[in-house]
């Protein structure tokens, strides 16, 4: 199968680019701006023939039309991922998320490509009544930019699913941790207490609950979907079926580095405006297909320490 | 109160345009590109020194910012109406309907208004599980890309409301009947008897559900809702708790006229791709306020046939 992936280059975007790579009836095609993706990320994809990197832009849909042909699948992971700047920028997520989604499927249109993978995410569920919130919630009110132009691509997604026959599948994320990851809180602890270890300064009150997957688990579960499942559109909750607090990640990098700094809370119960306190999903949908997670979420976050460790150069440029 | 209407040349606009004026405390700015609205709908607004007329399009945010300077309430109802158009002008929808809101926002929030209310539509809830629909109805699958727009503003408006402290009004009509209504199954229906008396083509096999509600009706519901409930997103259906077939309004109709058409249906279940067999929402939330529609649906339809009759040149242009 030959695939295309739009922010290949990126955390989720290279992981899936050297998993399919390790199938040898596989070809990828990655598109990719190198804005936030890197290339040292498709280091050991450069050396495959049966890889092809094409730089471009999601907002450039004549390119984005040319890059995607003869390709059967398109992951669509490239977006705006800077889920807390939304109300600085608030265009950005209208543009690299829905607007650039917008393109991906046209794009796939001019060129009768019919399977699309998305990367959405557990804040499309805003503030759930539910939890573990399961994918048929109630209707719920978005509380961020980032979730509501993430509802937007889903929502554009089924509709071309309905009226063009693709078939859709749409993953909703906990937040994702391991190799390659840069952004997010355990990546903001790891570079303050690389800048300073005596102290570290946590936005909320270190006791918003979250829950993370491992991206290698992430990676099973998405392909367990595409190739077991067939509905017109499909939509699956991906995550680990335990939670932590921001406190006990903090207590695992630390344990980890050897480190035992002063903590500074700054905030109250949120973080930043439009952040959930708690995204914990229910996971029985994607489980009834056979998956399960192989790490735990302490696991997860001691492989991006040790990730983030041997690999300090991801720490050079503001992601 | 001084209101900034976009759209308020259109079927919905202009009637909400004439309930305000007829207070006379309020001021009114329409804002419209006269593209679909008509200047002819505005004939009694244009003689009240408390309105203001600008020409201008949704997608041109320096000219929305300047035009809604001083407003104190925004009413969004400009959109691309044409629902049944969406898989042939994919585009259209993301425009006047996604990007066009994301720059009444910007626009609103430059001027700093914060309270808006938005014409959305019951199309969000795709294939609904529940019926009637209530406003937390399980988290729906889009099924039109007018929907998906419109679920795409809806998710704008409520993350504005976090994250800057709006107050958003969102309103999931039904199909609105009533004067100045131009577009739909009843306009369609006495344009094609307007040509032919004799014969009478029906998208889909007439049995389609429908549930509509009249338009003087709405404009107090709207009403009703904004001035009398303030939390942060105000969802609210808009609709009747009656329904009809396709076919008992053509009963209507052509009871009206006095004609005794041949009927010719094509297409199964669904008039086109995308639209929904029965949308008929669960309107207890609105009526807990106090409101309940004066006109039954079969009165909406009759009404909507005497201003038709009366108004032929609103046929003189396809819309």
């Amino acid at each position: 199968m030959k695939y295309f992936i739009t922010g290949g280059a990126g955390f989720i975007g290279s992981n899936m680019t050297d998993r399919l790579l390790s199938e040898p009836e596989n070809e990828v095609v990655v598109y990719d701006n190198l804005v936030t993706g890197r290339m040292e990320f498709l280091e050991e994809a450069l050396k495959n023939d049966r890889f092809t990197l094409i730089k471009g832009d999601t907002q450039d849909l004549p390119a984005l039309t040319r890059a995607m042909k003869g390709c059967e699948f398109v992951f669509h992971f490239a977006a705006n991922a800077d889920v807390r700047m939304g109300c600085e920028h608030p265009r950005k997520d209208l543009e690299q998320n829905t607007i650039a989604t917008y393109n991906v499927l046209e794009a796939m249109r001019a060129n009768g490509i019919k399977r699309i993978g998305f990367s959405s995410t557990g804040s499309v569920y805003g503030e759930a009544e539910v939890i573990p919130t399961p994918e048929n919630a109630p209707f719920p009110i978005q509380t961020s930019l980032y979730g509501a132009s993430k509802l937007a691509c889903e929502g554009l997604i089924a509709a071309y699913a309905e009226g063009f026959g693709f078939t859709a599948y749409i993953f909703r994320f906990v937040s994702i941790l391991g190799e390659r990851y840069t952004h997010g809180h355990v990546f903001d602890f790891i570079k303050k207490l690389n800048n300073d270890p005596t102290k570290l300064h946590v936005l909320g009150n270190g006791k918003q609950r979250k829950s993370y997957l491992y991206v290698k688990d992430c990676m099973e579960a998405i392909l367990t979907v595409v190739r077991n499942t067939n509905e017109k559109v499909n939509i699956y909750n991906l995550g680990t079926d335990e939670y932590c607090e921001v406190n006990d990640s903090i207590g695992w990098i630390t344990g980890k580095l050897g480190l035992t700094p002063t903590m500074e809370y700054e905030g109250g119960e949120r973080g930043w405006i439009g952040d959930n306190p708690f995204i914990y999903l229910d996971t029985k949908k994607v489980r009834s297909l056979g998956w399960k997670p192989k790490y735990s979420i302490s696991e997860g976050v001691v492989k991006t320490v040790e990730y983030l460790q041997a690999n300090p150069w991801v720490f050079d440029r503001e992601d």
